[in-house]
């Protein structure tokens, strides 16, 4: 017996680097697969033929210094493409959609972290999403260096993970920021290690959303 | 002995597809160069090396549609990249800067032609360029049909160029309409397909500009 949801459910997961971000919504998608629901398991930047260029160009190792705008705007024209083939058709579909970071991320990185005007960058991100929300967004909250070595644990460090402690702690900061003014979407996980555990409270957040709009037939 | 300028100038090419900008500018380039002036000839999109792989996704002939946002920001993320590595650094060191196509393109064709909101391409477009202005914009004026049968003969359309006359004609009349609203930066030559001809008149508009800056030494 399939599990159904009466409208397409929109659930991102968010975080520092490290904090098991892909990990968690990987198992997710097996969970709810598993009960029969049909998930999307989508990821930004890079959903889409065009934004796996983008991607590349983003966080190549040995690619050239991007300005600030020019990062800004990649990310939400890969953003824009994305929610264009991807998100909305499954949305529409009433299939229920897994991201590993959205627009959140933007606010925290590019915002809090480099320091672009908010200002713009929700002007630019509303043309992108046209203004799609996340129903519900997973914040997983980790210590920063722990995020860091974790990360790049046994592999070359991207661009992004390259940026020093205080980018990184700014990042932080910031999506904890975003997540007070947003408690109803936001739900922040800590995270200390145990891939279990989290995904426990992780299953408890996403079924307390999908139980709102379950159909069974 | 080598002609200077006091300042670094920018004097931009514009117009519809197979008005000629890149031969002109080319041949400018030249001219500029035998008489000794320190010159860059670069182009939009595509001046940087981030750029190239920006313009291929652009404007790749079988890549998939990209949404009118997305359009939009790649180009002003080749052009954030572009000013800060290529434009600015030349200024600085007051040379001429010889540009095929800059921001008077983005309000042309995804302003006029795809119809993005104005006041969203300029708050992204004043970011990506910080404010940097030309000193000298000259826009080829071509019949569209006259102009893609000339871009395109003896090879494939690429993306932009296939869009339908309908688009271009929009473009076109845009290019026209920004050129009335700054007749002191924008100067509109008619092209009538004499390649010499037309390059007398783009001199005289360059040299024009170069005049009131120059310094022999």
């Amino acid at each position: 017996m399939a599990e159904k949801v009466t409208k397409g459910l929109f659930i991102t997961f968010e975080g520092p680097e490290g904090s098991g971000k892909s990990t968690q919504s990987r198992k997710m998608l097996e969970e709810l697969s598993s009960k029969g629901y049909d998930c999307v398991h989508t990821r930004e930047p890079g959903g889409t033929s065009v934004g796996k260029r983008i991607r590349e160009v983003l966080l190549d190792k040995d690619e050239i210094k991007l300005s600030s705008s020019a990062e800004l705007f990649l990310f939400e024209a890969d953003r824009a493409q994305h929610v264009r083939n991807i998100i909305r058709p499954a949305m529409e579909e009433k299939r229920i959609v897994l991201c590993d970071r959205f627009n959140t991320a933007t606010f925290a990185y590019q915002g809090y972290g480099l320091g672009v005007d908010m200002d713009l960058i929700k002007k630019i991100d509303d043309s992108a999403t046209g203004g799609l929300k996340p129903d519900l967004t997973i914040l997983f909250d980790i210590d920063v260096e722990i995020g860091i070595s974790r990360a790049t644990a046994g592999r070359e460090a991207d661009k992004m993970e390259k940026r020093g402690l205080e980018f990184h702690e700014k990042v932080r900061e910031g999506y904890l920021k975003i997540a007070e003014e947003d408690p109803d979407r936001i739900k922040v996980i800590k995270v200390d290690g145990k891939i279990d555990q989290t995904f426990e409270e992780v299953k408890k957040e996403v079924y307390g959303l999908i139980d709102r709009y379950k159909r069974t037939g």
